[in-house]
């Protein structure tokens, strides 16, 4: 099975590794939220693509889930003594990456590029690509106006009262060469347990991306009358490949118990006037899904999900070890298969029903 | 005393710090080669001002002499992983300063500004100026072709055979702001035991400070019927302060028994066809300098120093601990003050003799 994963930080990149051990390294690209990233000590920071990278590297800290494993701080403290700018937490280890990367994208080299160059020299397997090559800043419209994205997150914590965001420049952006093609040649598109708002909602609002992932028109439609899959000449996959505006997407839901495990999700819910909830997380990808995948602990929430014609799976989705993060992401890829042969059937039904 | 001291890198810096806990802090001004200065993984270094300020600071590792003390290599261990550039070491403390320069740098600070403020931080009490700010980056020619400075220095390890130097766009370039006040101030300039080629040289090239330094026009002038010291308005010393064209000037040999203790200067002198020894330093700076400071195992070359009208100082120029630096600085202060007496002794001698 083929498969791209939708991932943000910390709970999209747990949930990346767990796919990345249950796939073989081919059928899984990942394709990481670039809204958060912004410059800082005149260096190119981007923390979700980071974390995602340093999880899949097994370089990742396991207290914080983000920066690196076995850190220093000395840069900082050296930044910090000279009255620089210090309120945003750049480890030593962190810092050779950010330095790199900055070198190479002002020789002109492409974040795309750079990424699967630095993937390689840590032996990541799976593709790892950043949503574009494009810059799309998000900015968060707050009761203290309209905050970069890190400053609201790490300078003023998530403090300030949250009324919107502006995926700067995101109408001018371009997706990351490649991505169509991965979703082309997927079976399955996962979008992991991050935040719908600034992890997934960037990522979607990227020119082409929706349309290649919104459900195909009805089987009536005059001008496909084949039910899908419907195939086409990039199709190397057979029966599973679907054209853009056919893949399966499933959402794993990042509230749980009406909170997110980390990060500004359920609060900004809350703020946007909707009770933060997997409902409310599945009522958000409604147009997109196929399948959502939340807690037992919201169980009493499917019947509700369900009725918005989307399948339902209950399980465990936290995850606190790397045994969590292979078992959710096995409970989601068979919940996938299920759903796929689930589709192939009704399909071939409705199919047979229309031939008669 | 008043004391202006040009310096380098080690040596330089050694010395400096010698001066510094003799002298109060508003009577050192160092002024400081950026002729090593460079660009590396898009940061800013400045290796000798580096090395001053953090030997002033008590930062500066000990066992090198450059770079910070308790410093570690994470960042550096980043970049190599990731196929960037590790020939020039740059430790993790030691970074957080080429970052927040250069971030200040981009910003449009000066480097003289930036500087000024550093040493605020680490409580530096002498003034600390770089030579110009201008970039003039040092080109070694070599039978290897023309080498930036630190291409020849770090990453060929000063191998390649030394014919010349280029201090790039010297001609364009201006002494730092406050440099020319400084000489016109002080009693004294120490030309600190740094590479007189590619330490001092860079420094001398500067357009103007040569003529800040060179004795003054002989005392038959017309323009001058006063003999030397001539004290103008910016003068605020009185019979120490002597304008610009008549500072005393007194070098200290890198040169011991034909070796310098770091670094190419005697390798340099040999390429270039000149035999490396305390003499042939004095001979470079004769036009320059009243006195010379040179170590006791080269007293042997003493009458030939005084034959080109140079006062001499023979002393323990070896600098391991931080008492030999004190010591070399007192015997140099020392030596001056005898110089500066001796020098109005026979200044009055002649004018009682011209008045007659």
């Amino acid at each position: 099975m083929k498969v791209v994963a939708l991932a943000g930080g910390v709970g999209g990149a747990k949930l990346v590794d767990g796919l990345a051990q249950s796939l073989p390294p081919d059928d899984l690209t990942v394709i990481v939220n670039t809204g958060d990233d912004f410059e800082h000590w005149g260096l190119k920071i981007c923390p979700d693509l980071d974390t995602v990278c340093y999880t899949l590297a097994g370089l990742a800290n396991p207290e914080t889930g983000w920066g690196r494993a076995d850190e220093t701080w000395h840069v900082l403290e050296s930044v910090s003594a000279l009255g620089g700018e210090d309120w945003f937490r750049l480890g030593d280890r962190d810092l050779g990456l950010h330095l790199e990367r900055t070198r190479r994208l002002r020789e002109g080299g492409l974040l795309s590029e750079i990424t699967r160059d630095f993937c390689n020299a840590w032996g990541i397997g799976p593709t790892v690509l950043p949503m574009s090559d494009d810059p799309v800043p998000t900015l968060v419209a707050t009761d203290e106006g309209l905050l970069p994205f890190q400053e609201y997150f790490v300078k003023r914590k998530c403090q300030p009262r949250v009324s919107g965001f502006i995926f700067e420049d995101v109408e001018r952006s371009k997706p990351v060469s490649g991505m169509l093609d991965a979703f082309r040649e997927s079976d399955l598109v996962v979008i992991c347990p991050s935040n719908p708002w600034v992890s997934i909602g960037p990522i979607l609002a990227v020119p082409g991306i929706m349309a290649a992932l919104t459900p195909p028109p009805p089987l009536q439609d005059a001008l496909s009358p084949l039910p899908i899959p419907i195939l086409d000449e990039f199709d190397e996959l057979g029966e599973g490949g679907v054209q853009g505006g056919g893949v399966r997407v499933v959402a794993v839901s990042p509230i749980i118990s009406g909170k997110a495990i980390k990060g500004p999700a359920a609060k900004m819910y809350t703020e946007l006037g909707i009770q933060p909830s997997a409902l409310a997380v599945a009522r958000h990808y409604r147009e997109l899904i196929t399948g959502f995948v939340f807690d037992r602990v919201d169980a009493d929430q499917e019947t509700a999900i369900r009725e918005l014609g989307i399948q339902t799976l209950v399980t465990d989705t936290i995850m606190n070890t790397p045994h969590d993060r292979r078992r959710l992401a096995h409970d989601v890829l068979q919940f996938c298969e299920r759903l796929i042969s689930d589709k192939i059937e009704s399909e071939m039904k409705e199919r047979s029903r229309n031939d008669r």
